[in-house]
């Protein structure tokens, strides 16, 4: 009831405070038997981790994971897997100055509303910190979804409003690679550079920018999701609009799908010499009806800018009195170039659980 | 597991396929003592019955529903309330056709694929039909929220590149009134018009068009929705992906909140004369963290075509071979004016539950 | 969150009170193409339904079920089940009586104080009519059982202080002809004629008796059920609880068990010759640490005498003022004789969920 | 889906293995505001740790429990609490012998069979080690309940044929105080004598011995319970029976109220004075129809043997051959004085589980 658990099969539960003592998560439902890579799931999260290059947060966590149990000799066993990253840069005296203030934009107020409490320390567990614990998940999610050679490819697509362009490419590893040689992971790579640019005159200014994430499944079998409720994108749209700062999700044709015709929008099925049927355009975003249809996923996300800027507003204290709050700290001045390894691993984890709840039918 | 269940503790649980003997619906956690009248929940479900008007599918059905279990002397027990739409208009036969064929944009061959069989009769569960069964329910909902002075307040914001002006209105049956007041049902009652005379004029071509749908929740308190992962947002979008045709969700700035400045989007907080807090702008669309704020809940959301279009196409039979499909048979040009009874169902069936989940904490 | 469904895949949602339209339920999670012989579930009904002997209470309910979803042409396509039956005896003036008072070990008064309302007649949702709708559900279930081979078989094992002995059988089908050979449904059918006479007996003094149901699953495969929770023994005990007038539940050695010793419990494993384990003795009753071992699976279920009793008990009314009820109707002597279909539908239910549950792993 | 969380509100999920790095918990839905005194909790845990006295097993665990999350400034604050018990005493190699065995009546063959990999280590998730989670959990539970004067009270009732004496006591503290008077914690503290000297006899026989403890719910408020299939007493049995060696669970009047008459099993309700409304006996249990009715709660709980002893049995390796095991280690020759804290813990997490479902009717 209380909302920290995500999946029905693969069904994951995080807990943890920005700064408390650790963040972590239990994956029940991994199937047994599953070889687990503990540098493939450090690696995942050292996407996601602060201080990574001149456009992230500067703060300093190393977000080294620890597993506590559902492994034995390097395998999955089928039990729970419980994994802790200790939260080490727990400077809470920074904080002080949010002990009494609403931060404009940030959840502040409706957690002291809603609990009436709050852990004011660096936003506690609205703080996108949490999102660490999903990573690793999704790390263990995406090893299983390995297995079955089920690729998750996601990038920034745009930043404010420069939009990469759509860039061939021929393997998994050619995308991550074109991806990572820039900072602001976007396979464009002559458009990262002027996303880099932008976010860095960003910064500069105290100011922060939005941004969007393009994800594609590759390879995942015909038949996940489950109608008429847990279709596979309303799952997925679920699964990124629980992300911090998202505030749109679309797969397929889109909003601009909206403004076509029927005629324009229909995907013809064509019959393969391999026996297979596929379809000649995909505007259905790989899915129909709610199901995958063999056909590529492809979904975008969009992100709001970060909250917190070096430039003073005007907000109300926990008193209700007017009062002003000053930027300090270490913030992102964009979040996309990090949001990326996250939007990965909840895809991972919607396409993990749907196909073991596919299996129930076979 | 299944995905034919919504909500947590205002849960609903649909069944019924388009041509089978009954659809319908129990609302399992409805609280006691909520006053039902039947005649609301009959009016909801003649705002998106089959055959309104001629921009609709001229389809008959009256879509006469029948209360079976949980209503004693007039009011909710507390038990489930079970009911049931029979289907009236089964023509079965017109839809042999369909029996061998995967039609374009349907779900034919995905539940095909998935299941391995299906019930071809009109679309049998991936049939919009299902949805009239969401109506009945959110109609209770309704029942309940109105109780707590909770509105919830859609219409038809665009049709395919038109799109309504934000109109003012001083109440919710004020605008309730000018939506209805047209059959497309938006509230910019001079852009209605275009938007119907767009409509008829794709009808008469046999094509379809895609549109967008705003919603509001207006007098929600603050405190509603459980993060991390069931944020407000977040099961909002999933109850609107979730529904026939439906490609996009935004809330709040949305698609083009990822444009923007953090100085730009941030909204400020004040102090109300009654003690209250508020925004003096609502980028964030009445959520902040995933937790209602007191502020309007806005989103939008997007429709794509419909598939069934009145011409030849080409497509691949159950035989895996190269067929073509004719289009016939009675359906909408444009689903978004029967769809906004959809969307405010869906809308508060979402509002009822973390309503309900939230006292949990009271 | 309310508590009207049972399952996780082969999930169940029951409706309905016993003086309302009607009650049924909603199977979500069947897989698809299994046959569904409606004849089958209606004779499983048949062993439930109210004025079937002497020994049972003289209400007359055809309890004719009809299936209104999920099924296309004989089978069952994967989406949900609706079953509704519909309430004939109606004879809601009988229970006028009940209105204002709370009747002695009746659920009237927990009702009332819960919920704020009470449907009153007859018990309202409390009633056992309810169980018709387990009944018809597990007779789905075990339709998709057959097709595993597993055998669910109970009977009443004793009544009162009446204990019948164990009586050998050849297959499932003889089994069950001994236990319908007589009215109270034991297979020692020499036991059964001293049951009946005291059961007769019991009546005619306007008392009732309890009794106890003993159960077995065979040919059960080895694995299923989800420690450390979800233990197979804990779901049948649940499932079992749940049913109207049960007081307790053992399985294996029971509540004998916690007076002997482990050299005397331990069950020695023993290895087939045709490559599987079994074990010489069977105290585990058929499941080690929560998953079934492949051995027959057996418990034993405790029901307490029926409530209404035909004389005059003293009790308190709405008003909370000291009463007299004074025992009219036509109610059961016994239950078990009629339960013996409910335990067997309730342990179908269990065991096909925990087979869906447990197709994830394989 | 998998079977390791347990409750809908109050929610609990367990990790981790006899012999991995940890064991812990992550509570889900623990109310905000509620004062949590960590020394009550490790006073908990020191009741059902291994190592206090003569008649336990003795293995030395500190089971030295930290909290990583959930709780700010000595309060809970609505968020996930994450408790960790590290594993100390994790002498792997004296389970190496395990490794190709199946003991008799434990989980070894059944896990092996369901996941296709075990860890072998000291019986590894299926080990009773992982109730020390539950415990922890069952301690944040009480210090709720503790707000609403809620007492649970459980005792060792019976060893093996030894059963004791209801005694009379004052307070919830005179009773713990009697139990914990006796290192076997039963209240009757004469028979206690009797019962250590029983268990300390099987223990030098290298044998061991079952057992059954009585539990009471003091001060339950009327209306907990969720029917038809979440009666109170349904969740109460569920959650018994998942403690490991549990094979038997009754409420109320139990299996002896199979043998009673309705004349007899009837409980008179009494109006009191103070306006409530009671009855004069207890028959139900404390619970009508699933829901509480106000009375006091009881049930018993049925233990079997703990399976390993220290003789020589003939049993089947991995290969399926058969093979011979030679008891060692250390072990505790009766659960029951240890599993007082289980049942108690279990117990807790029932009622304010239930506790918190029933707000959202209010």
């Amino acid at each position: 009831m209380a909302g920290n658990s995500f999946g029905e099969v693969f069904k994951i539960s995080t807990f943890g405070e920005s700064h408390g003592v650790a963040i972590g998560v239990i994956i029940d439902g991994c199937p047994p038997n599953v070889p687990i890579d503990i540098d493939f799931i450090q690696n995942e999260l050292d996407k996601r981790k602060p201080g990574q290059s001149k456009i992230t947060t500067q703060r300093k966590e190393s977000d080294t994971c620890k597993i506590l149990s559902g492994i034995f000799e390097g395998k999955t066993t089928g039990t729970p897997i419980a994994i802790v990253i200790p939260n080490e840069d727990q400077k809470s005296k920074d904080y002080d100055h949010n002990k009494d203030i609403f931060r404009p934009s940030h959840a502040d107020y409706t957690y002291q509303a809603k609990y009436g409490i709050r852990d004011h320390r660096g936003g506690g567990r609205s703080s996108a910190r949490e999102t660490a614990a999903r990573v690793a998940a999704g790390a263990v999610a995406k090893l299983y979804l390995n297995q079955q050679d089920i690729d998750i490819l996601a990038h920034v697509s745009s930043v404010g409003k420069l939009n990469a362009a759509e860039i061939p490419f021929t393997t998994a590893q050619d995308f991550i690679q074109k991806r990572e040689n820039n900072i602001v992971r976007c396979a464009d790579e002559n458009m990262a550079l002027h996303m880099i640019a932008l976010i860095d005159k960003v910064r500069k200014d105290g100011d922060t920018i939005g941004g969007k994430i393009s994800c594609s499944v590759k390879n995942c079998p015909v038949g996940l999701g489950e109608p008429v409720f847990d279709k596979l994108h309303a799952d997925l749209g679920k699964a990124m609009l629980s992300i911090n700062a998202v505030h749109g999700f679309e797969y397929g044709s889109g909003f601009d799908g909206s403004q076509m015709l029927g005629s324009q929008h229909n995907d013809t099925f064509i019959s393969n010499e391999n026996g297979t049927i596929s379809t000649n355009s995909n505007y259905a975003g790989g899915i129909l009806g709610g199901i995958s249809s063999g056909m590529d996923i492809n979904f975008r996300v969009a992100f709001k800018p970060v909250a917190t800027i070096m430039s003073t507003q005007q907000t109300v204290n926990t008193a209700g009195e007017v009062s002003e709050i000053k930027g300090k700290g270490r913030h992102d001045p964009c979040v996309v170039p990090r949001a990326v390894a996250i939007v990965e691993a909840m895809a991972a984890l919607v396409i993990a659980d749907h196909l073991l709840r596919h299996k129930v039918y076979q």
